[in-house]
């Protein structure tokens, strides 16, 4: 019988590795919540394949020769990041790798509609106000969602699930990509450059990959060149906006809203419990305070859908590295 | 030149009368953040309608007798609710009288599915997290709304409206009304009474009117059909739900959320400041503290659209009433 450790496993994985148990009687899956360390390694004995989610644990050398030394060269990712990997180290010691690239783009679309309706409808203040038992209206009115133009940057998976909810709400709907999906081209929802849709959008929702052209796209010169009161979301890459810039211009009046699920300086800041302790980046805590930014721990993707479908994918892969397939989710380096 | 003299105004309002205005420059509109009492009603003198939003205040027979003797006997309301008024004084001085029945549906609808996807997302539980720098993930994971049933119970123009947002989410949508839309009926979305929606639903919202049959439509018995984990959105009219029998559901774990905008007990409560201070009623105190509750003070309908529809509209009416025309706003007594 073929035997899966999985580490880091949350409660939410446990139903879903539960579930992909009961379709694969043939496989044993045991799980901890630890994560994989060196310390943890020699737990792997006796198993055929690594499956794992470090956010933000490095997996090396020393990791790495234990599985090796267990007979281990299969490991598989439940996320998409391989940045905590050490390559060089997993092509020496023969392992096939796998992640988890493509799952529930609802998931995150929901997110970032949702939260970017709540900042037209100044919901954030009137939360706030309510908690304080001011329950007066003025001046908390609300934009009506429908009546603004919502401007979608990138139009993969993500972005065109993103397009279907805003006009589900009635809004205009425009959108821009370096490369176009011919179905939504021939509905006429392209404008044809960046600038165009930042001069048009009354919010602007980011749906493009974290590459190094991407980098700091919401900065002094795009927001400069958007309409007064716009409001941004950011669920897509923290490095795609520069987080003082957007300061400054919720200082200036400039935006009326910020909503982020994704920070440029996030790495192990997010998934981490700080109550009652200072963060080491003063401005999160800062935007955490603000009535007008929703901030939310990178957590978009985090849905039960979404929970289950990177559990299955990498269980799945795992499966087929170990009857000598090559599954879609391989990693090539 | 006629001349309109306008209670109540908030900042708000007065962005809608300065347009309406601009659009009438026969008319004369004066305003006043006061409202409308015997010891303000001197104002009006001079005046040939008066036009009003007074949430709770009432208007009897100590103003309209002063109005009538300074020869007014045009008053029109802002809003749609006309409890304020003592209808046998305003036929004895020979009122005529208009409110503003129907405004901006999406402003409500667009609230309401807001609320009803945050519960669904878990998003309050994470907003509170957040503030408290708490940024781990587990346990507040969130249900996909996409994945979701909806039930809509009332199809009127709110409905129909919610009903669009849903869809654009990709839930898939129910409805009951006991008076069918032709065409929601032609694309199959309801389903024959009300008890099949509550078995179906993981997220029902609350689009019927207040009246007697409906009263504490949602009850321990209504509660009881309902799907396990099941939330519910009532940003209708307040006595739709038994507000003790939805806290015996969220503290058993029957409901998972509850979003409240009117409350069976809300007169004199709402679009009050109470910071510091105690409310009449412990209950709403209780709410809103709830990781699972989303309280807001009867501000669905709080848009700047809606604002401008109702100051129009009451306008409106008061410039046909001047000109001896009755307005479709007309409340007959």
């Amino acid at each position: 019988m073929m035997k899966i450790i999985a580490f880091g496993i949350r409660e939410d994985e446990q139903v879903a590795v539960d579930a992909w148990v009961a379709k694969h009687p043939d496989v044993q899956v045991d799980t901890t919540n630890e994560l994989l360390t060196p310390e943890t390694a020699p737990m792997a004995a006796g198993y055929d394949v690594v499956n794992i989610l470090q956010a933000g644990v490095p997996v090396g050398e020393a990791t790495l020769k234990q599985l090796a030394d267990l007979g281990i060269h299969i490991l598989t990712l439940r996320n998409v990041g391989t940045d905590d990997l050490d390559f060089e180290m997993l092509k020496k010691y023969n392992f096939h790798v796998s992640n988890v690239p493509r799952y529930s783009p609802n998931a995150i679309a929901e997110h970032a509609m949702i939260q970017m309706a709540r900042l037209f409808r100044h919901m954030k203040q009137m939360d706030i106000k309510v908690y304080r038992h001011d329950l007066a209206w003025a001046p908390t009115i609300g934009r009506e969602v429908r009546k603004q133009t919502i401007g979608i940057v990138g139009t993969g998976n993500i972005g065109r699930v993103a397009i279907q909810i805003a006009q589900g709400f009635g809004a205009k709907v425009i959108a821009y990509d370096k490369y176009q999906n011919p179905e939504l081209a021939a509905k006429g929802l392209y404008v044809d450059t960046l600038d165009e849709l930042l001069a048009q959008a009354d919010g602007i929702s980011l749906h493009v990959p974290g590459i190094p052209e991407n980098h700091y796209l919401i900065n002094p010169d795009s927001i400069a060149k958007m309409k007064d009161h716009a409001v941004i979301v950011n669920a897509g890459r923290g490095n795609l906006v520069d987080t003082d810039a957007v300061i400054a211009a919720l200082d200036s009046g400039k935006l009326d809203g910020f909503a982020m699920d994704t920070y440029e300086d996030e790495g192990g800041l997010f998934n981490v419990d700080w109550a009652g302790q200072d963060f080491p980046d003063p401005r999160v805590a800062d935007l955490i305070t603000r009535e007008n930014v929703i901030v939310s721990p990178h957590t978009a993707f985090y849905t039960w859908t979404a929970s289950e479908e990177m559990v299955e994918q990498s269980l799945d892969a795992g499966l087929a590295f170990f009857n000598g397939e090559t599954p879609e989710q391989v990693v090539k380096f």
